[in-house]
């Protein structure tokens, strides 16, 4: 057998056994959530025809010609009983695009399609963080993050990026209409996330306005704000929904992450807070509670942080980052918390709404001062006296 | 059986499991000391009910209620044949307190009682890294690190913070007095310990000069400085102790760690040293002996590090990081060294007065440079010819 032959079949037959294999639930858990034993989706679940050429006069070696190095951050939606992630997938030239990985069970996922083109309107450099929400007026929106260099800066300065949110929306994740992107008063836009339903018959986003790169500037925390018409989207004043705080661990920013999922008790957020450490910045996820007739009201502001990079997570591209863009609301109460770890990999964490609706309600929210935290806990062991 | 019984049950079998779980020591060694295989303090050995909130009619999911993080830099003493460690535990809403641990052989430890509530006395943020110091006077101190926000940094710096060494003691563990923030020349202080003998009859306190947040600005290194009165802890002067270096494992900066052992031919520092790395700050243990009489003069500064990250250790909430801040010189010249990894978990590693001490007076000093070190390497392998 020729080394083209025997390659290939090896190849495939490693991406067979990746994608058959049978993942599990790792107990014990904490009770909130409950993690699986390995990713769900990495670059390895990439479907070898999109990185290899199956030519063998081309490629006698049957080598890999365009690399992929991570799948991570994905929108989430379900509809028709399948379970419908679009992911970021980051090839080997650091460029990242969109596509869709699809499931019977929310756990098992495997590549379908081809990576999606995105209509180029303004000549972005690099498109991410898709943002999935099946609007109430029909359209599955996809919220995402187009990033350019910043023509500002100086020519020895090969980094500054400047970004914005872009809008697509589909009837059937097969055509994308892409929409003008989002203005709003700040210049600069990352997690911009669109609620699911209309607020005062006007389309809400929540939006984190950034001075500048990575930095948030004086962004302030998580905000929100209206526009009229998807069409020509307009967002005219910022508000603050969820500020940064000092020594919390949305310190040094923090963003939406999920669009929020109705619940009996209000509108459940999962966003992301981030920390300095010696070590770079830290990523992890948090969740918090809006009212449901008036979603720019947070109701429960549960302190600390839900969920925080373990083991492998802490390792990868960009160590130390959990992150999420997607959540399935299942039904019979399940909830599926799609994250990824260190910029490389897609996890699933399974939980419910009831779950995290209690959660949210009987978590003390952020004492903020080590006095005040050690009283809340002095206060939970007091409470458990005769009864552990 | 109901979903609260059946996970509490499965918390607390994997909490005895735990904490029953015996340790062993790596070998081969490097013969200066030997590492144990496990952590010997994490998150998980936190007491459930520390976490859970153990009511059913509360917590029907038996969630965790409150989470832990970390459990890390710990102060060290041994007193009526009791190890204790008051370890720096975080909690997942990012703030610190202190917790005691306890062994009877220095390796295997369970926590004890409830967490400490350091008295409040100038409404810090965030306590953590305690020294302990069993002194002269018959007191055991504990100097903490105090930090609070930085009161002049612009509203849009959410991170910036201001530190300064606070002071507790105690004669039982139970009881903690708290005295007044050390005062200095220098406007912040991390990494200050107290030394355990009166020296020319005053307190002498090893300091760690800081004029900015994590930068430790003009600092110079480890310093230290003498007060007169401890309820009224002033110092006058700062002196420097041992500087940081340019191109040695404290580069960008160092700290005292465990409070100094005495010795036949020395006061045995353990300290921390700093460099930058593309990837973040790293963080090793070195050791230095100060003069019995003149503690305030090094007489040997092995070059190097004493112990840097392995394995695991290099990985957890802040990478390549390893701290110590506590060290038990026990009986039959045994040394233990409490160290933690990545702002994690708590490791022990264990020596004997008299290899530190070989370590200490035949570890070659610091060559500064290739050609030097290259120098003392072949001078080690031009000795050890026909030995070999």
């Amino acid at each position: 057998m020729n080394i083209f032959k025997a390659r290939k079949k090896q190849i495939e037959t490693a991406y067979k056994k990746l994608i058959n294999k049978k993942n599990k639930p790792v107990f014990p858990d904490n009770g909130i959530y409950t993690r699986y034993s390995y990713p769900i989706l990495t670059a390895d679940h990439i479907p070898p025809h999109w990185r290899y050429d199956y030519n063998p006069k081309t490629n006698p070696f049957f080598m890999e010609r365009m690399g992929i190095e991570a799948v991570f951050n994905a929108g989430a939606i379900k509809i028709d009983e399948r379970y419908i992630l679009v992911c970021r997938v980051e090839g080997s030239d650091r460029k990242s695009f969109f596509a869709i990985a699809e499931s019977k069970d929310g756990i098992h996922f495997e590549f379908k399609g081809e990576p999606i083109l995105i209509p180029d309107i303004s000549g972005e450099t690099n498109l991410y963080d898709m943002r999935l929400t099946l609007h109430e007026d029909g359209w599955i929106y996809g919220i995402f993050c187009a990033e350019s260099k910043d023509p500002t800066a100086p020519i020895s300065d090969t980094s500054s990026a400047v970004a914005a949110a872009g809008i697509v929306r589909t009837k059937d994740l097969l055509d994308w209409e892409r929409l003008p992107n989002l203005t709003t008063p700040s210049p600069q836009q990352r997690n911009v996330v669109l609620h699911p339903e209309l607020v005062n018959g006007k389309y809400m986003f929540y939006t984190r306005p950034q001075d500048g790169f990575i930095d948030t500037g004086s962004g302030g925390g998580i905000c929100y704000g209206f526009c009229k018409s998807i069409e020509n989207p307009v967002i005219e004043t910022e508000y603050l929904l969820d500020p940064k705080i000092y020594h919390t661990i949305k310190e040094v920013k923090n963003g939406a992450g999920a669009p929020p999922i109705r619940t009996e008790k209000g509108w459940l957020h999962i966003a992301h807070g981030v920390r300095a450490t010696a070590g770079g910045l830290r990523y992890v996820l948090y969740s918090f509670l809006t009212d449901l007739k008036e979603p720019y009201k947070v109701i429960a502001r549960p302190g600390g942080h839900l969920m925080a990079p373990k083991e492998e997570e802490y390792i990868g591209d960009v160590p130390n980052v959990l992150f999420c863009n997607g959540a399935i609301a299942d039904d019979n109460n399940r909830l599926l918390i799609y994250y990824a770890s260190s910029d490389t990999r897609l996890h699933v964490a399974e939980s419910s709404i009831d779950r995290m609706i209690d959660y949210c309600l009987n978590t003390p929210e952020d004492g903020l001062r080590t006095y005040e935290t050690v009283n809340q806990r002095l206060n939970l062991i007091k409470n458990n006296k005769n009864l552990f």
